[in-house]
């Protein structure tokens, strides 16, 4: 569970840094995911610090197919292609900080607990901050905004659903 | 030429993570190499927030030839490909940090003077991170590190001379 968390904050920190590639003339997207990006990577490197103090060095683990599948949603064209994406971000960062609450109230181990209360409050932020920049973005209404985010939640919510269940933390 | 460095700085960082990437079983580069890269992109940051305050946006622009063809003498068999990288990367970052020093001592801006001397410091650090990260891997003896540094050194002396002048970090 420890090794998929870090690997989720690896894949959301190169995703930050993958979207300023993309789209290097949306100059409002460039500080926020580039601010984004380090702090999971922060918390990639907490992460990679406990398992090794546990004696589970850091190494390779297939992906869960969550957000392969979540993503498969995501329409081709642009801008709604760049809308889409930042939506799922957000959505996969809410999963996150709800799987971290979970986590924090039932696990008994006292280091994880500190770990997961430390983050819930950054990816609830992350959350925001995706939902946020699509809109400042100003490419969609407020309208088709909500309910395209609507849509890719319920989308999201099938996948969770049909998904097979997997100690992961978006399992 | 800000243009250009802010662009270098993400590439420094997303390189950095690709790295992660490819080599998630090499445990001991994993936080290093995360950490370089939070500090390319506050790099990238300070960088893109002077060219705001400068009336310049982030935008696109064509990458200099310099690292693609600096980074084709990377041998394509494991672990020589591995090496080659970290030690393309200790050049590069070698290069950076004096053309920065360059730059802070030419310059008449003091808004600029200041920004390169203040990451001058990391550039040179990062150049000797990565040559320290190369022989901690253990792969192959110091003096074949010295002696493959040496070989892309002149290769990248070739490059430079041979390179279309430009205003870049690495024209």
């Amino acid at each position: 569970m420890l090794l998929d968390h870090a690997h989720c904050e690896k894949r959301a920190a190169s995703n930050a840094i993958n979207l300023i590639f993309r789209y290097p003339d949306k100059a409002s997207l460039a500080i926020p995911l580039s601010r984004l990006a380090r702090e999971e990577l922060a918390h990639f490197e907490e992460v990679v610090e406990i398992l090794a103090r546990r004696g589970t060095p850091y190494r390779r683990i297939q992906p869960t197919p969550y957000a392969a599948r979540l993503t498969s949603a995501i329409r081709g064209e642009e801008p709604a292609r760049l809308i889409d994406t930042l939506l799922c971000c957000s959505l996969i960062e809410a999963r996150s900080c709800e799987r971290m609450r979970l986590l924090a109230d039932v696990l008994d181990d006292p280091e994880l607990v500190r770990l997961y209360r430390g983050l819930l409050a950054a990816e609830a932020r992350h959350h925001e901050i995706f939902v946020d920049l699509a809109r400042e973005l100003g490419l969609v209404s407020e309208d088709e905004l909500r309910a395209r985010l609507d849509e890719l939640a319920q989308h999201e919510a099938h996948v969770i659903a049909t998904t097979e269940p997997e100690a992961r933390l978006h399992g």
